[in-house]
């Protein structure tokens, strides 16, 4: 199973690119989409859906884990943050790819073994799976790797095994 | 000067196209984009993506007016709307039209020329400007044209006017 994992925003989109099968990782490709501040917000969301929607054209990734956010204060930033998650999600379902949401707390969980394990045991965590060389920069990129290595993790693969 | 005004929401999006000539209204189209609350959020998101896509290809407005959304208290639903709002912005980009945002403030003062203007009064001054017989249902469509209304009131016509 191919898994896209997305760490959702608008400055930055972090994605990571696995495939599970046998229990064993296999990193296909990680990295960044960014978008500069001075572009329209307009401009920002259509270069995220476009690269997006270029990252699954190549990959062609069979499900798609997002991170689900939580925001205690700030309302305006909810509201950012997401226009950005809803275009992301837009591209999955262009591609008729289920999306599965995981909680920073069910990420931990599913990775760590425990929902109030720190930032840095999770990439460790991440790096040490993915047999990586050093933690993936910036933070977005790790936490894309995490919420995919997340969703192998819950045995959630109906998509792929309850076909009738 | 064709204007698309929308009014961005999970399950009803508020959408009214007006022309503004000479200091005339005359009203294309409105109406309301609903989508289920039982469809999973990625396909209601495509649903409002692709109605919206439709609508401007058939209508060819030259510009798009968005109501600006303010949430004091509820930040989850900031997030989902926010979901919402993105894919109506992203919809706008792909036809590289000029997107402008207006709070419900500055609709309220572009229409009935007093920002505490109530819901009410507003909707009249849009059944008498666009002289409609009856004031649109649902409230979100009587907002989109609102909004439509006040870019034209706005007088922001850079777009096609300010051409070199």
């Amino acid at each position: 199973m191919r898994i896209l994992g997305i760490d959702p925003g608008i400055a930055i989109v972090g994605y990571g690119i696995i495939d599970y099968v046998g229990n064993k990782f296999k990193t296909v490709d990680y990295g960044a989409i960014t978008t500069d501040s001075k572009m329209k917000t307009s401009k920002r969301l259509k270069v995220i859906y476009d690269s997006l929607q270029e990252l699954i054209q190549v990959h062609k990734p069979d499900v798609i884990a997002i991170e689900e956010l939580f925001f205690n204060k700030n309302v305006k930033t909810a509201l950012i943050v997401g226009h950005a998650r809803g275009v992301c999600i837009l591209a999955g379902e262009n591609f008729n790819l289920n999306i599965f949401e995981y909680t920073p707390l069910q990420v931990k969980q599913g990775i760590v073994g425990y929902g109030r394990a720190e930032k840095k045991q999770v990439q460790i965590m991440v790096k040490t799976l993915l047999n990586l060389k050093s933690v993936p920069k910036p933070d977005d990129v790790a936490d894309a790797l995490a919420v995919a290595i997340c969703h192998a993790h819950s045995g959630k693969f109906g998509d792929l095994f309850s076909l009738k």
